[in-house]
């Protein structure tokens, strides 16, 4: 199928978490994918399988230090294009970078996938070559976002465009076990998006969800509103992937509008140009909460394996924070914690799937 | 119906739009609503007509300065609570303020009305007491947002959760004349908000909306995404309410939780003090950018009269902006740009109308 170029491999202790990348993913391929991959693997005792065109990939990897690392390359001769449908992707580029680099984990070869941008082909390859975990009607696709006190996790934010209320409700269930398992929270609060805190607002599916969530043994805090995400004070904020997408990206354009703005306001005299000096390292602190590659990417829930989504516009720290986190999410079993959780709850999630069904008439 | 304490009538010209204020409306009522008010009418040639409880209204005008101004008391016994259904306020609560308020402007007696909280009601007071314009399945309630550039119009952000594609394409041609007569841009640049700038990201809904705007005589830019709204190069973004209203509430938070986090990066050490009242100005500028306040109401749009709906949070200068805001629609005509704007796209609405039901298999 592919090219192993296993003597590259070195380093790392053979315990350490191996994870696939896709070196040919994001708007810039290997010349950001590799020196991301490579910092992740100098900072943690993490298995590099770098997946992609073996010459730019070499390339990449001659340009930058990266002895004494584990790094594997394995060649594939294609390119998923953005253009490209998801399903055609997995169907007809059998020998594209993010085709094998999912196939690896299937097959043993990798403990998780990290890729950048075609979310669609990433999801595809989710569901149709990793598989779902048992029980899981749809994966979603989770964003931890910074807040004002400690991270939260915001699912789905673009798997799904519609969900019903039974997806809602087991997207509130995955995301509980990846706060427990990864982020360490112990009870997590969930709330339910939407555009009142009242138990009657909401659309249909809003309701329903709202119901099944809190007849679950989640802790369930009741509905959000748009201005509590970043408050902090709920760990997990369930919505549907369009919703969410657009939360996300609304969030990313404001605060680097708001950079932007204040950085503008402070250079527009002389006082306040010193003042900016004087106030260096807390613009630099501010920033760095804000910046979302810190965060590096969104892990897709509900899948067999760990699957990690980067931006397409991620730049080499997005990466190597991405496959930190695959690592990371390998090393606390986070697949297991899900799958536990939902066999845990599979009376409730059998229940609300019926009745989900039921009322949509389907 | 109501006392009318017309002896308090003094002041601006005649010719001068006089707005009806609901003022028991918001979560502070009179306290707040009336002091803003009055700020109205002392900055601009307005006429007031407060409605509500005359006792409490007397005291707050009796403990501010609103002498030389045109202010007007009328008294109602009733008041919209926010657990009242939309439609039992019209229907039952016929001498609230709300209800009072919308009728003094339906005969006639003001040009446009104000009321804080409760978009419910309001919404339920515009459609069956102010009515419709002709054309105009759903009204729309529209947020005039900053941005880096120029403010835009984000519409639905809350009027109506979910949307026909024949919804949102009605939004966009009332937004558009909105932005002209009110905003003055004279080809607003008009986005439609989904998950990707593709011609194939979105709902079903958001897909066959695209096709409407596409064939339409609108300045359409296509899709934007949640990063761009910000970034201002797009005059009007299209949604549906329960993703609009997400937005707005999420980045009132954001920008609420940006500052916060700000100030205490810039407070916590002694140069960063000193940098701090240096830059003093340059931080307050900023403020006023991002503070929703300066922006007072949002409009609900397709009224047959002027209808402006403040956050129940609302201080006494968001109503004030509102108030202004509402004075200003009735002198640029607003109503009537929109009745025009309609009346031209008359065909093509008629036209897209009966394509959506037939879409929708109805």
């Amino acid at each position: 199928m592919a090219n192993s170029d296993s003597g590259a491999m070195h380093g790392a202790a053979l315990s350490a978490p191996r994870i696939a990348v896709d070196a040919m993913g994001g708007d810039f391929g290997p010349s950001v994918v590799v020196p991301g991959a490579v910092e992740a693997a100098r900072a943690r005792n993490i298995r590099l399988v770098l997946v992609g065109d073996s010459a730019r990939i070499g390339a990449e990897l001659d340009a930058i230090d990266a002895s004494g690392l584990a790094v594997e390359v394995v060649h594939t001769s294609q390119v998923a294009e953005m253009t490209d449908k998801p399903t055609d992707v997995v169907r007809r580029k059998k020998d594209s970078s993010i085709v094998v680099a999912n196939r690896l984990v299937k097959d043993g070869g990798a403990d998780g996938v990290v890729s950048a941008g075609h979310t669609g082909a990433t999801l595809a390859c989710g569901v149709f070559i990793l598989g779902r975990q048992p029980g899981v009607d749809r994966p979603a696709l989770a964003s931890i976002m910074p807040t004002e006190k400690l991270p939260i996790i915001l699912a789905d934010v673009g798997a799904n465009l519609d969900a019903k209320a039974f997806n809602l409700f087991q997207f509130a269930v995955m995301a509980d076990a990846l706060a427990r398992s990864v982020l360490g929270y112990e009870r997590p609060r969930i709330g339910l998006l939407s555009i009142g805190e009242e138990e009657g607002k909401g659309t249909r599916e809003v309701l329903e969800a709202y119901q099944m969530l809190r007849g679950s043994s989640l802790n369930f805090v009741g509905n959000v509103e748009g201005r509590d995400i970043f408050k902090g004070d709920t760990d997990i904020v369930i919505c549907d992937g369009f919703v969410g997408n657009v939360c996300l990206k609304l969030s990313e354009g404001l605060a680097g509008s708001m950079a932007r703005l204040l950085k503008r306001e402070l250079t527009s005299g002389l006082l306040s140009k010193v003042g900016t000096m004087l106030s260096m390292g807390a613009l630099r602190r501010f920033r760095q909460v804000i910046d979302y590659a810190e965060y590096g990417g969104a892990p897709l829930l509900g899948l067999t394996h760990i699957s990690i989504v980067c931006h397409g516009s991620s730049n080499a720290k997005a990466i190597k924070n991405a496959v930190i986190m695959a690592a990371d999410y390998a090393a606390g079993n986070a697949t297991e914690a899900i799958a536990s959780t939902l066999s845990r709850n599979s009376d409730l999630t059998r229940f609300t799937r019926g009745k989900a069904a039921n009322c949509n008439g389907a």
